[in-house]
């Protein structure tokens, strides 16, 4: 066991402190990470305050994590000190079920043992996340982060990169297609920047123009408001894929409407309340509403990969870990661009 | 100009009537068809009942029709007077969109012009459906029924048979699939029966045991209540692909909850009340939800060839025509085993 410091929220919507929490020892297959950079997620928010239900506390948020290796036990075989290496939203899962086996992780048929944090263990302790100095993951559930990616810009990679990479490659973006991304926040950014190297035609939707520059630079074609009704007549019929990042209540309808025949609107974002659908918003155009969460842990690292043949990491504000209770309420205020990270030598 | 007689509702929820309507005269590309058998649809209820919105009067409900060819206009290529063949929920589309062109004129990017009842056709009148004598089609919306269907049994094909090939088709229903039938009435047995033929191992899901030795009988390997919560916990994440022929109002994130990682859920019944989905429900195991709507004429085509070769038509319960509205009562009540179809004859 080893002890290290961290930021925690102590209970249900109270602010992150500093304190020190337990790692344990290196176990055959572990890599003991020397935590240099840690991305802040919404999802972050949502289950430190308990938005997504009843959470484990003290917690330790954080599965967008970025650092180096300090020491491996003696059965790894995939990773030695010094390597670069990142940790998502998951550190294990049952690797038994049909899912785990193929290479589909975040499906785990046997429950959520493997969360980054608010889950409880296969040792029966609490899982605890980035916010902190370092460490311990089994082997498995690293990636390598390729040289070309600065540390502090490839943390986010690790949900929001993902989150987004995944959908577009399931759902077919690239030449020829025309794709929205609905959001232009840390999820949303990336998506842009992701469907654009895969070779779609980007539009951006987003609440207000604030942004259009940005989008613009990042990769997008197009960018249009939402808050303007005009954007919902012009743009009707027109996209193969949409991806929502959006964890809002959303007209649902009115955006299966930009949809052409056949289209998809796919959602990343996890509104807390359910949404009304008309159906014939799908039946009429043979339309479909899915969704996605993540990506598995060799998606993962095909996504680094991409991502550092592509020259994409994540445009991120760097922050003190004692600047962690602000930037939460910059990030509900839609105030960040385009993702807080935590520099892990500050906590 | 022809006369011909036709049962329709002179007005919204009114009991339909015997009455006489104008056919046009046969033009260059026309085929004139001696209607034999007229299915009656959920959905020919949903519009004589104004029940997805403001209807035109007097309607002439009926997009199931089976008949003989009687005469053809100079310019048909495709029929001959003598020529088996069915009309189905189209009579004309634009031509000219991207949809028409791929042979999707189900989704004519147009409007509704050619819808076979409920419309207003090109020449600026309504156009009347199959509860009549006699039709008069552009022979690119007519399809040819092979000889080894029988007539009266062929003619829910052209709607039931074609709203389940066509997803069944789409969302991949074959050997080592798992299939689930939502709903085991006039599209549903139709379902069964297609999905069977197609190699998948189909359930159907049903509000109660009642018909399980048809459902069974006609292909199904297993048969679920689903007014049996047990039924849910059981079924859990077994299916790849659930088609629901259900316009009853839903609670979709139950039936999302028994398919697996990434199965679809695909909508063919169209209840007028929107419903309440939890994003979660897709997002957690990257499924869909999704909407179907008929099928192209190429496909109705696909979808007849292919009931031939396999010997399929619709199980079905022949009445009179003045029989209709007793047949409506019962088809609200779902005591049809499963289609009424109507003997034009009687007209």
């Amino acid at each position: 066991m080893t002890t290290v410091a961290a930021y925690a929220a102590p209970a249900a919507k109270a602010p992150l402190e500093r304190t020190t929490i337990e790692r344990r020892a290196v176990g055959e297959f572990d890599v003991l990470i020397d935590i240099k950079f840690a991305g802040i997620c919404h999802s972050d928010i949502h289950q430190a305050r308990e938005g997504w239900g009843e959470a484990i506390f003290p917690m330790v948020p954080g599965h967008e994590i970025a650092g180096v290796v300090s020491e491996v036990g003696p059965g790894v075989t995939k990773f030695k000190a010094g390597d670069r290496v990142g940790v998502g939203c998951l550190v294990d899962s049952c690797r038994e079920c049909e899912n785990c086996r193929a290479g589909q992780e975040q499906y785990c048929l046997n429950g959520s043992i493997g969360a980054t944090y608010n889950a409880i263990g296969r040792d029966g302790t609490p899982n605890y996340g980035g916010y902190s100095q370092a460490i311990v993951v089994d082997e498995n559930y690293v990636v390598r982060i390729p040289d070309e990616l600065p540390l502090d810009a490839a943390a986010p990679l690790l949900c929001a990169g993902i989150t987004t990479y995944s959908p577009l490659k399931r759902w077919n973006a690239g030449p020829g297609k025309k794709v929205a991304i609905l959001g232009m926040g840390g999820l949303g950014h990336m998506g842009v920047k992701i469907a654009h190297a895969l070779g779609a035609e980007v539009t951006v939707l987003s609440q207000s123009l604030r942004k259009k520059e940005d989008g613009l630079k990042l990769g997008a074609d197009h960018y249009y408001a939402t808050s303007d009704p005009k954007t919902f007549e012009e743009l009707r019929g027109t996209f193969d894929l949409i991806v929502s990042t959006v964890s809002a209540p959303l007209d649902f309808n009115a955006y299966l409407s930009l949809l052409k025949t056949q289209g998809a609107l796919v959602n990343v974002g996890a509104p807390e309340e359910p949404v009304s659908l008309n159906l014939f918003s799908v039946i009429n155009g043979g339309k479909t509403l899915a969704g996605s969460m993540i990506g598995g842990i060799r998606e993962t690292q095909e996504m680094l990969d991409f991502c550092a043949e592509n020259g994409i990491g994540a445009e991120i504000e760097l922050i003190a870990a004692s600047e962690v209770n602000e930037a939460y309420e910059r990030v509900l205020a839609s105030d960040v661009r385009y993702r807080f990270v935590i520099d892990a030598a500050t906590i």
